[in-house]
């Protein structure tokens, strides 16, 4: 992964990073990353994470899953316990790997009327074998494959942890178990079997995509200046404290989409604390041009804009076309088009005093996406650190959890006496 | 469509709305209501995007389709000339409308390989008929079509304005040709020929669209305290003044997830103006609990969160279940989990003292997206109004197709000499 800070500079932009503050934030830097390697020696809670692309085993992965003969994929998870193998296949262009990482019953009942039991496989996570949510669909997923007469038990691996009800059930039915590794929170789990066990039955190269998180991870400098991962870490704090307090995430690749998405949990999910954070907004170029960059060159002064492109990727020609206006399409290529898009973007941000910052892979493939993981957690380790925040819990959400279990279990929490309250001012 | 507005008003929320200030909004709502409506009834610019419900003949949209043998559609527009469509067709729960609404060739190629040409209509929309990326994959995929044997003529449907390229062309041709109506942005012409063309190929009933379209219009009244669209529109311009720039979008129900990307497109393009404007942040429940909530919750006092649900849906038993901790989830249906979750998410953000808003339609069907779609524009119309800005243009996103064309072109304009003059500082 490549970085361009130039249109995040001062000089550039209002809020922008003057060389001079760069200068100081690189102290900063270096202590966090005294830190951050600290952590990664002793394996500590969360910083653990950044091990994985030495720790996790391919090899484990594919024998795990070797018996499992599959077309398709359908992955039973929900937040960091989906989004990283969505993203992971989606990066290959894989079509055939169906999520239900939500519970609405229309989309549920669509997707299992539309599949293929007999050839796809079932890829259940979730690390404490009780989220609510993972395990409601499981059940509902079962039913389904029993009544259409396909043995679920004969094509369903099992990522969880040491016990729970998944650990059980794994056991009971003699299931291929993969472990969530210890010390990694969910968004940080990409590259575990966690992220790994839905390609690895669809026939990629994960020992590739453990590569690239090998190269972010060596790459972990003790400077801004040749660490691209900690630098967009710092200058996104540094734009933070200024004012920015949106993070717009803008791949120039349709199969960076869930890219976006994980990005957007592992930012607000890790920083958003103590009334801190940015807020990710998550947009795909070009498309988006035609949608949210009136708002972000017009709007306040509030918002970064995050460009990430490949720098290679498979072309195709424009056919040439005898119109006036028109013929110059004709000399170009779909790539070249989308290219001085990214461009153009990048320059009318700059024109309008935004800030940007241009991310460049190689290209989205098994290697690039282990990078650009590996390499944004790390950045957003870093911006923990800058920030002060506890980076890898997410505390604000059991409200919430508490609450929806008083509703349906019938056990009467505080949370769910609340939600009973509510105060109602109803327009109809 | 039905608000509920409890969880913005300031006995609850930091910020939040006082029921003063209500009332003094409730003044300048009627006042703005009489603009819009002398608006509607002199069909001005914009304005005249509410009249869409009367203007729009379903049965000529019908009509000119009527010689379209397909099962599937390929729509070819970009930005609103591609998300109403796409809005529409999700919400009733088809997957046979694909999309170009990008140039990114790795996705064209790989939709391309996939496509049935013989049984695919292509859909191409263009207000000026000169839309690059529009027209470069128009020209692709007619390339394409006849690469494969496919005689596209016989299955295009051209949505253009009276003059330009693809209206010269659907003349030479003698295709099905539809007017992208006048007075109307793009951004607000889902209920034209520009978003039915898709379902009505696809043969859903349209005429249902504009009905609920209809109900949505009638429903405009002076006074936020009956008009949901007013309230919606109102509030969220008494947030924004109050601190709350962004706009978090979470319907709970996946058919509405383009719904969300639409309202973003509406809200951004249409308000994000003379450094104004809330960021429209894409959510989706109950899934975006596992991942943006902790932010929403915990992170600064600057976010609304819009949850929509409809009350009535198609639901699934979640089978009975022997397992302690989990029996719960067998005496309930996936309906019932998500609808535990999206009120514990709302009381959870009241806990926190956060703003939301909850929107409720009857169902996801084809009624209820009409009626979202028009309630919506209305809501924007109505914040445009209060916020003194010009709701129906988009002049900030010139400047980047300038400098586009002129790195294309090979025309010198100003803006590509901008693109070539970056700042550069490179970390790799």
């Amino acid at each position: 992964m490549q970085l361009d800070i130039g249109n995040a500079l001062d000089s550039v932009a209002t809020p922008g990073v003057s060389t001079d503050a760069l200068d100081r934030l690189d102290d900063a830097v270096a202590d966090a990353h005294e830190t951050i390697a600290a952590g990664m020696s002793n394996a500590r809670f969360g910083y653990a994470s950044l091990n994985l692309p030495e720790t996790t085993s391919a090899a484990g992965i594919e024998r795990a899953v070797d018996s499992i003969d599959a077309d398709a994929v359908l992955t039973v998870g929900i937040g960091g316990s989906a989004l990283g193998a969505k993203t992971i296949t989606a990066a290959l262009g894989e079509a055939n790997h169906f999520l239900l990482d939500n519970v609405d019953p229309e989309a549920t009942n669509r997707l299992l009327d539309a599949l293929d039991f007999e050839s796809t496989a079932i890829n259940v996570v979730s690390k404490s074998g009780t989220t609510a949510e993972t395990l409601a669909n499981f059940l509902v997923v079962r039913d389904a494959y029993e009544a259409a007469g396909v043995d679920w038990t004969e094509r369903t691996v099992v990522t969880t942890g040491e016990s729970g009800p998944l650990a059980e059930l794994a056991a009971e039915e003699e299931l291929p178990k993969l472990a969530v590794p210890d010390g990694v929170p969910g968004r940080f789990s990409a590259l575990s079997a966690v992220g790994l066990v839905a390609p690895a039955i669809l026939g990629y190269d994960i020992e590739a995509v453990l590569d690239g998180g090998r190269e972010a991870r060596d790459s972990l400098t003790e400077s801004i200046d040749d660490c691209p991962a900690y630098a967009y870490g710092a200058l996104a704090v540094a734009l933070e404290r200024r004012g920015v307090h949106t993070n717009a995430f803008m791949p120039y690749a349709e199969a960076l989409e869930p890219f976006a998405e994980w990005f957007a949990q592992l930012w607000a999910e890790s920083l958003g604390k103590d009334g801190q954070g940015q807020t990710p907004a998550r947009a795909l170029g070009a498309t988006d041009q035609h949608s949210q960059l009136q708002l972000y060159r017009a709007g306040r002064h509030d918002t970064m804009v995050t460009l990430v492109r490949p720098t290679a990727r498979d072309d195709r020609e424009i056919p040439a076309v005898d119109v006036e206006g028109l013929a110059y399409l004709g000399d170009a290529t779909l790539g070249d088009l989308l290219d001085a898009e990214f461009e153009a973007t990048e320059a009318s941000l700059a024109a309008a005093d935004k800030p940007s910052i241009r991310v460049e892979l190689d290209r989205v493939d098994e290697h690039g996406i282990g990078d650009l993981l590996v390499s944004f957690e790390a950045a957003c380790i870093m911006a923990g650190e800058l920030m002060g925040v506890e980076t890898f819990t997410q505390p604000a959400v059991e409200w919430g959890k508490n609450a929806a279990r008083g509703l349906l279990g019938g056990e009467e929490t505080a949370e769910a006496a609340a939600v009973r309250d509510k105060r109602e001012y109803r327009i109809e």
